[in-house]
């Protein structure tokens, strides 16, 4: 027999609102039970996920969806919704080839308002389908729902600042993890449930009572008491409307409500019911645990030991002893630059162990910032550090670069400032899917004048870039993939190669394959049987004229290959290096053509480009067979 | 005889700091009629120039520069801190080719701390550069100055809120211009002003000194004042409490002196000698008037004529009836197809006059977005009125797009959603220099999945591209430069153009010219004496392959010619497709070639780039000849 029956009967949210209020607690505890023992074994974001039950069950219960809209900031905590829309089912192929994103995704299902991934975008996002739906007078509502860390962000602030000024009927949820936003912002919605008004009404009484017992009988008494009481009506009216203007939200133009307990779907329920029916900028506040009901796990390890095993957020790659990571390769080099240059500083925007700080913070910690997700932010006050005589290594992954191309360009690029950007997960990333693909950094980072790219084939190239970019005082990135390479032995020492200048390392004939990064391993296998030349160029910026000249003189045809874009991608650079020198020669252009790729095993996705071993291998034969 | 003897004096801030603080009023008049007199002709931001003028005396009299450092948010306020800073005599070379930038700019000068031009940079530099003093020891100090509108920008936020949690000894000068942030947010300085706090003292004394007139004869009076004065003093506490815990800076954990007199020179010294002494993060509102003093060119016009002339805020370029510039089609445009389409929205960051939105707004005040300095929002929120069943125009100029790149990519192009991007001052900009010039557009998007991309050669091309890209239902880009093109008229109607497709302008033998958008005109021009084909590619994506293959096939050489970046651009791009269809011929990319290019007039930075015809000649006949 099921041991979720009531979730069971739930094929789509109409069905959910058909059950009475009371059954919804039942609702939740099946979702939870089913979260942990269906979808524990998938992995991902599984605490935000345990945190959102209630929630999810009472927005899809109140609001009339996919009507309304509901618009999950990052998407991390997803699964639940997944699993009322229709998903069930296809849980278990979440984040797999072909399976549910791990993510909300407009083509996967009509529920999911907005695609997401990247944080903070979702009160945007909210804002535009509530004055739509406005403009179309249909009555539908629009829900935000951001947790405390998303709000860090400076986008979350300017769509925050432009809702305010609307009259629309937009409800942004504050997922607080009890985790708050930051020590001052957070503390500011808790100062509501503090005294001050409530106090003013106290004095109110206590004074009148007490005016009526002692001083009526008094000439003159009872007028100077009722002076002083309206003095304090006054103050108590000021202050009531000092708290509804001050408060971080209400300053933006939101009526605030809360703090609402985030796990009883009962409370959260009757809320929204009321909030639905407001008009305006509506906050809710709400305070949810992450992982809640994990306990259920812990109580029965066995039953739940694949959950437990994959409790954690955000699972790294696994790494072993013999092969670790980039990100861990990046971790040690910069423990080992920061103990021979007092000047090295380390920033990351909220991204501390996805790009491998942790022992960096515990040996470093006054030269460490986490500056929270404010990718912007980080970027330019790398650049004041610069400033100052510093020389700071801004940590970031590639996709979330994206997010300070301005800042990259005009703080740090136009003024030609040393900071060093280790970009991480540049390429295909597998499960995450393409929100969080690094494919396009080297065609908007090559574009810049000043930038020096660096792009490692191995893990001992990974740390010789990274101190020759850092020696460089240049504006600089050292990009690498999501994992681990080839296992290649690391040296220790701070050794720098040269600028701007590749390798050869495998001569063969007729065909030279210029591989860039990631893609040195499978060119050299694939070499193997072609007897091709292959180059493993390092740099993308400068890159490497004279070799380049040299293969194209020397082989009949040339292949590219890179983990990127091929649009203005380094294959793109090879073209207009035999442009300038006037070397006509057939090449062919390996890398991400121009398209959004698909969530899956890494290894699948670029096979599908041609830029695995073996697949690069056929499609360079088939090539020159043209 | 000098009608300015004291700040004739005063070629560097040591003199100025020798002075007493007394004649310090007699330096700012000075300045002030220096700016009018000598600088006025030059245009550019002059109100903003004149408001800042008090306070940037007191900074500099303050101040240790250039060791203590100033940091000029956007920088149009930043004049008289460059006449102040060894820059008087060159002030009549500001914004010309070779002479002064209009923003501060590192290179320049010492005094310049942070190269700006992009608002809302100051508050993350600014603490870059605290931090870093603060790590050496050497008692430095930073200041950012920053206006309100700057404010709005995420990413001053993302700084505050991390500057906030340091212990840095920073000061952020909020310069507000009596126009305030945003009424919200705008409102709560001016909240700070108000009678809360001194009332609950006010209350107090009242309360104390009319108990003891007639309380104290009475028994147990004195005691029932004394619980009443005591719980109002725990109110006051709490009041003071929430008065520095509430207010929107002092949430993210500044101390806010203020509002200050941003005209009363001896009263901001005397408060930033006093914040200067502070420890922690400080925020100083000061109150100034855009344009203050200018009443002196109102009273005597004969004399102040040309800057009476001048005095308007970024002047656009100036049209005739006959050549409209870019921008004022694109507006004309955006009424007549929204007027045909009520789908049709409009978004701008804070750039209705510049992007040509002015006659938009009155006919369409409901269907028009100013979201304020804050392009990320801009663009998400285009993204959530598309889910909504909108068409969204969201009118920007390249260089700001920069700001909105993640957005561009994660909100807009991978969900495949029908917004419009009208880009406006693509290219070379002139004036305004490298932080305005939209060089890198065409490499940064050209990258990114399902966009379309065009590049209208004229007037009426741009008018036919908008009208085609906006029926595409798809992410799109028109990108124009700033003025005007060759003048061709513009037809009426909405007549689209095929998709992708481009069209032979000129045919010529041996020689074909491939030119993307404003590169059509000189094209055409140097074509004819080269007798060279031309061909106006309009799409950069899709680009039409068709057309490229049949010119190689047809031509000995290929010229592309594009006001881009080389790298990754338009050029690169047909390189590409030479290289997919295995046709080898010799290629000649034109553009902008990997430098930061300079500020001045747009001619002449554009033939240093061999960009114009007769420049774009030679360079052919010189590239024929090799």
């Amino acid at each position: 027999m099921s041991q979720t029956p009531l979730l069971d009967s739930i094929d789509y949210p109409d069905k959910l609102r058909c059950l009475s209020k009371k059954q919804l607690p039942q609702v939740a505890d099946e979702l939870r039970r089913f979260l942990l023992e269906s979808v524990g074994k998938t992995g991902g974001h599984f605490a935000s996920n345990l945190g959102a039950v209630e929630l999810t069950v009472a927005l899809h219960y109140v609001y009339d969806t996919p009507d309304d809209k509901l618009v999950w900031d990052v998407g991390h905590q997803s699964y639940p919704h997944k699993i009322l829309t229709g998903r069930r089912n296809r849980m278990d192929t979440m984040r797999q080839y072909g399976g549910l994103a791990g993510f909300p995704k407009r083509s996967e299902s009509e529920y999911d308002a907005f695609g997401v991934g990247h944080s903070s975008t979702s009160i945007g996002a909210a804002l535009g389908m509530a004055l739509a739906d406005k403009k179309l007078g249909n009555g539908r509502r629009s829900v935000a729902i951001i947790g405390d860390g998303a709000m860090t962000a400076g986008q979350a602030f300017e769509a925050l600042n432009c809702a305010g000024d609307t009259d629309v009927d937009l409800l942004v949820i504050l997922n607080d993890n009890e985790m708050s936003i930051s020590p001052n912002v957070g503390a500011l919605p808790k100062y509501l449930a503090s005294n001050v008004v409530r106090d003013m009404h106290g004095v109110l009484s206590t004074l009148k009572a007490q005016s009526s017992k002692v001083l009526d009988k008094l000439p003159g008494a009872m007028e100077i008491a009722q002076k002083v009481e309206n003095k304090i009506k006054t103050i108590a009216s000021e202050a009531e409307h000092a708290k509804q203007s001050l408060t971080l939200f209400e300053n933006f133009g939101f009526r605030y409500t809360g703090p609402v307990d985030g796990h009883d779907v009962g409370k959260l329920v009757d809320v929204l019911k009321d909030l639905r029916s407001r008009k305006g900028p509506q906050l809710l506040h709400v305070i949810t645990k992450k992982g809640n009901g994990y306990k259920l796990a812990e109580n029965d390890p066995v039953k739940y030991h694949a959950v437990a095993n994959l409790a954690k957020e955000t699972p790294q790659p696994q790494p072993n002893a013999a092969k670790p990571t980039y990100t861990q390769i990046f971790g040690k080099w910069l423990c080992d630059q920061a103990a021979a240059d007092s000047r090295l500083l380390a920033i990351t925007p909220a991204m501390r162990e996805g790009s491998g700080l942790v022992a960096f913070e515990q040996q470093f910690p006054d030269r460490y910032f986490d500056v929270g997700i404010a990718e912007q932010h980080a970027v330019t006050f790398a650049g004041g550090l610069a400033c100052g005589g510093f020389k700071p290594v801004v940590a970031i992954y590639s996709t979330f670069l994206q997010r300070a191309y301005d800042q990259l360009v005009h703080d740090i690029a136009l003024q030609n400032l040393p900071v060093l950007f280790a970009v991480d997960r540049a390429g295909i990333v597998g499960a995450d899917g393409p929100t969080h693909a690094g494919l396009y950094d080297l065609s908007f980072l090559r574009c810049i004048p000043n930038m020096v790219i660096a792009a490692p084939s191995d893990e001992n190239e990974c740390r010789l870039l990274l101190s020759t970019c850092y020696q460089t005082d240049a504006p600089s990135v050292v990009r690498y993939p999501r994992g681990s390479g080839c296992g290649s032995p690391v040296s220790d020492g701070l050794a720098t190669v040269p600028l701007g200048k590749g390798l050869i390392r495998r001569n063969g004939e007729k065909t030279a394959l210029i591989a860039f990064g990631s893609m040195v391993t499978p060119a050299l296998k694939a070499a193997e049987t072609l007897n091709a030349t292959v180059a493993d160029m390092r740099f993308v910026k400068p890159i490497d004229e004279d070799l380049i000249v040299r293969l194209a003189q020397t082989h009949d045809c040339i292949v590219t290959a890179e983990e990127n874009a091929v649009q203005g991608g380094a294959g793109s650079a090879v073209l207009e290096v035999l442009a300038k020198h006037g070397i006509r020669k057939p090449v062919l252009l390996l890398g991400v053509d121009d398209v959004v790729t698909e969530h899956g095993d890494a290894q699948t996705i670029l096979a599908g480009f041609d830029l695995t071993a073996e697949t690069m291998e056929q499609r360079i034969r088939s090539w020159c067979a043209e």
